[in-house]
Parts: structure tokens; sequence; C-alpha cells
């Protein structure tokens, strides 16, 4: 469907999963066109890295159509890529590795509690695939840190599991799926996929920064990150999530790296954005740099023509 | 009419009119009332200034509505500004000074220059102002600058316009109107105005600063800029016009202006815009700051869903 149509849907959920094949182009379209093919469903966008061997998709859709295309695209998934011959930069625990469902618009985050509950209980029977409910969805506390639910990754899953009491899946059997691993699927608010590349092949140097400017570390309240290896620039990144992007706005990110990274002499080289973002993300660092003393998001010409139709 | 309804509209003219009144409320309401009450058209903002002693209105329409309004606006400023009791900052040559349409969607600047003719025709008929057309309407080569229409001010008009061969208007008399003065109308592109806030109360300084970045002193190719005292503030501005935002980008201006001040050991205090701007203007600032390699409008989440709507 157009973005016209789209835009008369009542409700827009939006889905962001991360799928364990960022190299195979013929994999990925498959998996794209599953989305591409449904009524009141738009793959909004998609980008792939090679070096973190991982696609990030946006979809957005009335929240029953969308689920249902999710469940489709991971019975794909798991025919199309075997993660015992998978390798790659990024952490995961399956060929799907996180199915975050995000309210967008005239929707709640129970919504979205209840459509990544639907979601997972689907996959689990349909396709023998245990499911780990995370962040608001999740069904215990030590459940609700994706990097918890990640930690070991696909090759450590099957010695997780045998941890019954903490690692029993909320849907599906309690063993690793042969080839596909798990997945985790849950409900949050939109997400900025942020990574900040650094004029230096030195990936000690980036997990340094990474620990310095990530929560756990003592750094910004709503920043996940980690160093990454960018094989083909010979250059490092550090790979962020900032999960209220409001509270830790990019600029924040992006200039406590610079401080860090000034330790080492290493430059900032360029940033990106993985998927999509809100228009108030960048806007709010505009309005950072140039010091605007008078901002509001309905200076914006577009915003004024189009608040209502939104 | 409210956003939705001007959405519907097939083309859309913009009419950013400067009223030489920035501090009696009770004026500046009365003229904003007449295009709140217009059929097929919206006014998206007004913002008035007691220091330049100014109100610019940004208004979006059907033009031949617009235009009807808009002649309306300039008919009920000539009964309530008198121009021989107006001071402040900012130059000026009448109770309206400068009237620009701008092309905003399925519309060509031909049309935009069609436009001003017949305002100002009507103007100049209706009621005894003398209209000189600037710009993309200009009728010579020495009246597209408006600095140069403006030159000598309401002031001078008088003396200005017995240099027939030079200053006859395009409509109306051959004399200023004995209240209004004269009224610049014409067609450009989109324009931000944007000021850059001083830390000295010194305006020699914002003069020579604005010198330096305007392109008459050789400067930005697309930026007009001069000194402005903000007496409540107890501050001087750089106030600036960038006529092509993509050209000459905001951060581009208020760098240079940064570049220059720190010669006089003077900071940025803060920015403003003035009226509205386009999304892209400020898009632009945060891909620059943010120093981001990948950048595209449509990775902007509302501009995806939106994109068939504007």
């Amino acid at each position: 469907m157009g973005e016209l149509e789209i835009m008369k849907l009542n409700r827009i959920m939006e889905c962001v999963p991360n799928f364990s094949e960022g190299r195979n182009r013929e994999t990925i379209e498959t998996i794209a066109d599953i989305f591409r093919s449904k009524e009141n469903v738009l793959l909004l966008n998609y980008s792939s890295d090679a070096d973190h061997n991982r696609s990030v998709m946006t979809i957005a859709g009335e929240p029953e159509a969308l689920g249902e295309a999710m469940v489709e695209a991971i019975g794909k998934a798991c025919e199309l890529i075997d993660m015992n011959r998978q390798e790659g930069q990024h952490p995961r625990i399956g060929a799907v590795d996180v199915v975050p469902f995000v309210p967008l618009k005239n929707l709640e985050m129970e919504d979205a509690v209840a459509l990544s509950r639907q979601v997972g209980q689907a996959v689990g029977k349909r396709y023998g695939i245990p499911v780990y409910l995370y962040e608001k969805s999740a069904s215990a506390p030590h459940r609700e840190n994706l990097a918890e639910v990640r930690r070991g990754q696909y090759e450590g899953l099957a010695e997780k599991m045998k941890d019954k009491e903490h690692w029993r899946p909320d849907f599906g059997p309690e063993r690793p799926h042969p080839t596909f691993g798990a997945v985790a699927v849950g409900a949050r608010k939109i997400l900025c996929a942020y990574n900040v590349n650094l004029g230096t092949d030195d990936l000690k140097i980036a997990d340094e920064i990474a620990k310095k400017v990530r929560f756990i570390g003592g750094g910004l309240r709503y920043c996940k990150a980690m160093g990454v290896r960018l094989e083909e620039r010979n250059q490092v990144q550090v790979s962020m999530n900032l999960t209220d992007y409001e509270k830790t706005p990019l600029y924040a990110a992006v200039e406590m790296i610079r401080m860090e990274a000034a330790r080492y002499g290493v430059p900032v080289v360029g940033t990106e954005v993985i998927g999509l973002l809100p228009q108030k993300a960048l806007l709010d660092c505009a309005e950072y740099y140039l010091q605007m003393e008078n901002f509001r998001s309905d200076l914006v010409i577009e915003n004024r023509l189009m608040e209502e139709c939104f």
C-alpha cells in the first residue's frame, strides 16, 4: 500500500525487526517482499550492514495485519537463515534477533504489549521457535533488558536455556530451534539506532568510549552502546541505541563520544542513523547547535500545514 | 479554515507581509483577524518585535483568495498605522513595508509574479498607495533588490520619488500616501528570516559582522544582513534574510558570524527564526553538525508516512 493510504489508517503500529542477514541480498529481498505484498502494511525502509551481518526493517501498519505479516516473515527467515553458518559483528540469539512493536498513532503501549504476545505465541506454536518477551512485554524483571536476554548469543543459547528457572521461554520449546535459535519479541517506545564512526581502527578505543557513554557504565541514562569494527572502512564505530531520544538526545551522545575520543586524539569522522527516526530527534539537534531561543516544531512550515495530518 | 482543509487545496501560495507595527497588539490582531476570517486562506503564524516595531505574518492559501485578503489587510493597515508617528529599528518605506508571494504547492514563480501584479494594481487604485514591484516581479533591474527600493525609508520617500526616471511607482500615485508611505510587492523563493544575538550591546560590532557575512560585503551569496540593537535585552543582533537556504544554509551563516565575532571576543548568545521556515533548512543543520553520512529526508518517519501528503 502507499503512503497516502496508510495515513488514512486510524491506528498505526510500527515494527522494527532485526534479521541476522546483512549480506545475502536475495534473502533480504524475499523477506522484504512479504511486507510489500500485504494490505494495510507498509515497508517504510530497510538497511543492511555487511559487517554487522544484519538487516533492520521498519514497517508500519494496522496492528493485526502487521502482526500477521511479522509472523510470516519470521517463518521465512527460519527457512532461509541458518545460524550455524552465520557470523557478524552484531550480537544475536537467532535468525530474527529482536522484534519490537512501537505504538505510533492512536495506540497505547499496552496495545503493543498485547500484539507482541500474540506474535510470540504464534511463532512458538507454528515454527517451534523459543520466544522471549522483553522490555515492556517482559514476564520478569531480568528479561526487560535485551542485552540480558541476548547474553551468550546463539552459540551459548542451549547452555543458557538449561537454567529453566531464569530462561524458560515465554512461548515455544525449552530448547533452541536447531537452525534459528530463539527470538526476542517486545514492546517499546521509538528507539534511535545511531552510530558514530571514529578515525581509528582500534576496537579497544571504541569499546572504551562505549563503556563511558552508556547508561550501565555511568553514562547517559537512555543510551546503550558498544564498539564495532567496520572492516570495509578500516575504522571502528560506537554503535548506540538511544531508547528515549527526548531525554538522551543525539547531540548529547555524539558530543560525549567526541569528548571521550579526544582523550585518544581520535576524531569523530561521521555518524549514521539506522532505520528511521522521528523528526523531533533531528530538530532538537538543530535547535541545540544553532542555539535557537524561540524554537517550536510548528515553526516548520510543513508541520503547520500537516498538523492534523498525523 | 483548518490545516486539514488547506492540505486539500490543489494549489497553495504563501504570503509573508511585513507590517510596520510591532507594539500595538490590538492593531496587529485586527489585521490578523482579516486572514483568520477568510475561506481558503490560513494564517499559519505571526511574530511581532517591539524593537523592530514590526510584525511578520505567514499566510498560506488558494492564490486568488490570498490575494484578495492581502489587499483588504493593506487597506486596514492604511487606516490603523500612521507612519508619521512610527519609529523602530527596522528600515521600512510604508505601513506595510513588503508583501512577498511565494509559490508553495503546484505553482510556479510566474504565478506568484502575476498575483503580485494583481495585488499591486488593486492597492494603487483602491487606496492611492504607491506600489513598487520588487525581486522576481521587478519592472527594472535597479528595483530587484528590496534594500534599494527601501533606501531612504519612509522619511526620504517624497524626495526619492521626485526622481521619476528611476522611482516612478509601478502602480498608484507618483507621491507617497500621506500616512502610509509606499509598499513593495513582489515574488520570491522561500526566505529564512534568521537572527543571531551577540553578547554585547555595541551596535558597531553587529554592523561590522553583518558587513562581512552578507553578499554585498563579499560574504555569503544568498545572505542579506544588518546590525540591530535589542533595547529590551541590552544586546545587539545580526538580523539576516537567507534568500536561498539550500545554497546559503543557516549553519554557514551562524558559524561565519561566530568566526567574525571571535575577533571582538564576542560570543553568539542565541539565534531566532522569524516567521516559518522549511523543514529542510533545519534538517540540513542537524545533518551538518551531527556529521551524518547517510542522511536523507525520508529517514524521518513522519516524512515517509506523509510523503504524498504534501
